[in-house]
């Protein structure tokens, strides 16, 4: 996780430095890679469970628009992000606890390829007709002329080719099991801004982890990530609690295994029990004004700039 | 209109034929693209309010996002669809109408190709560091391996290549005036499917002409589709009355050429008056169940057939 890494870095530096330096983190990834897969460093991130429920809320639109137009587009394929995690794309299973739709989640973790996503869709298309496809963004499709960002990772929503792309061209050129081609879909950034699908539990605990990492500067000193775990039992319990930076600057965690189910084309209901209590109930309330949301507007005043321009040590004559 | 063509050309044959069918059109398209630029056939399509509410919900949901990414990804590259029609593309001015945003608007109608974009958009990176771009699927970016539906006319969704994903890779080769990358999002199906942006007032809009559409077969005949009308005035009132299907069939409206200003990438106020009130003001109440969309549930009874095979007359023996 870059931000923990970073947070990490500055503050070991810092301490080394003698430089009288809080720094704590606070944790925010709609990817929930952050942590371990035991999720004894954190349970969840700040952000997932409105990803989580803009997933749950457009596949439950998707499978009604596919019902009415699979005659001639059969085969709906939807990209997630999640980088190399596949907690994103199976969030897509909350829009069908029950197992009604014909949904398919290729998850990176999933151990799938184009080959048996074919064979696998074809499959579907031959008892329903029609198929819905999840596809995360790391899924491996071959070169996708990948973009990077400047921490050296992959930037899936500036690269070349998009893996939805790819696996639809691939669908329609080795062809389909049914009547109509393979669409495909590219959600990018509005999977993570659609105010709409805020999850009120994710908007509520990440107010709440930004004041308990407050807390945690102020009396607990520099090098400690705020972080919520859930209590034990059936019934949704968090707490907050802080984690030494270094833990979770290393960290990235995938969906753990036994939490795919044996032909990888779905999650198990442990995830179905793990996710639901994030995407909240209700929707939340959007204010509006003349029917448009209506945000915060902040004037920005800034500062007049006192030091000299920082040239970094490596840069200097 | 292919739906409307088609059922003008029943409605002649049956006629001819002696054979006595009423054939009545009921419109419904979300480009916006039937009808005359004069709207004196049909003011507006069912669909359209829906999807220019899911257009102007995005676009001020991704501005808050691009505000805050805008270091790493300065320029966000958004695809509507609507062929080669501007009405879908259009309506993200209604996120905006007082101008404030960094956005700008490439309809096919624009007369904007990839180099005059690349100049356009550095040049609001210059003033502003970020720009939000949404370009029309049929805005002309070369060959994109088009798909074709049944009708012959292009499929984007299921096309190779996204004009999004063309714009996006061009500016990013050409060099932006920014810090960071250009992302591109194909919201796809979305579009036309998401419940949360129905528009109250198209909702309603579409059972009144539905209705419309059943009293003229019982009392007008064949040959007609109902359609709907604006009064004239500045307050918003639709009527519902009857047009030949002969007229509707060959009409495909583009945006009034005086509704585009005078740089091609915005539109002007009198579209932004004609298409806010089809919007609706507050959200569409969506039932929930389990804090899921609850849609109705049709039980799926069909007739044993009776008939033998139909085969059309040109595959007789």
């Amino acid at each position: 996780n870059d931000s923990m890494d970073t947070a990490a870095k500055v503050s070991e530096l810092a301490s080394a430095k003698g430089y009288d330096l809080v720094v704590a983190g606070v944790p925010k990834t709609i990817d929930n890679d952050l942590g371990d897969e035991e999720f004894t460093l954190i349970d969840h991130t700040p952000g997932y469970g409105s990803t989580a429920r803009y997933w749950m809320s457009i596949i439950s639109d998707a499978n009604q628009e596919n019902q009415a137009i699979s005659t001639s587009e059969c085969v709906c394929v939807l990209q997630a992000m999640g980088r190399s995690s596949g907690y994103i794309p199976a969030a897509a299973r909350l829009a069908d606890p029950d197992r009604r739709m014909p949904l398919q989640i290729y998850t990176v973790e999933s151990g799938h390829n184009l080959e048996s996503l074919h064979d696998h869709v074809n499959r579907q298309l031959g008892m329903t007709g029609r198929c819905i496809v999840v596809v995360s963004e790391g899924f491996d499709v071959g070169n996708i002329g990948a973009a990077h960002d400047r921490f050296g990772h992959i930037e899936y929503g500036a690269s070349k080719q998009a893996t939805a792309q790819v696996v639809a061209n691939y669908l329609n050129e080795q062809g389909l099991n049914a009547r109509g081609q393979a669409s495909w879909q590219v959600p990018g950034v509005l999977q993570r801004s659609t105010s709409l699908c805020l999850s009120s539990v994710d908007t509520e605990e990440a107010f709440e982890v930004g004041r308990k990492a407050v807390e945690i500067a102020t009396s607990e000193g520099s090098g400690y990530m705020a972080t919520m775990l859930r209590n034990p039992g059936n019934s949704y319990q968090l707490y907050y609690d802080k984690v030494r930076l270094e833990k979770v600057a290393v960290s990235a965690r995938q969906l753990p295994k036994h939490w795919l189910n044996s032909d990888g084309l779905d999650v198990t209901d442990d995830f179905i029990r793990y996710a639901m209590p994030l995407v909240g109930e209700a929707w939340v309330e959007i204010p509006l004004e003349n029917g448009r949301p209506r945000f915060s507007r902040l004037k920005r005043e800034f500062e007049q700039k006192k030091c000299s321009e920082y040239i970094p040590l490596l840069y200097r004559d």
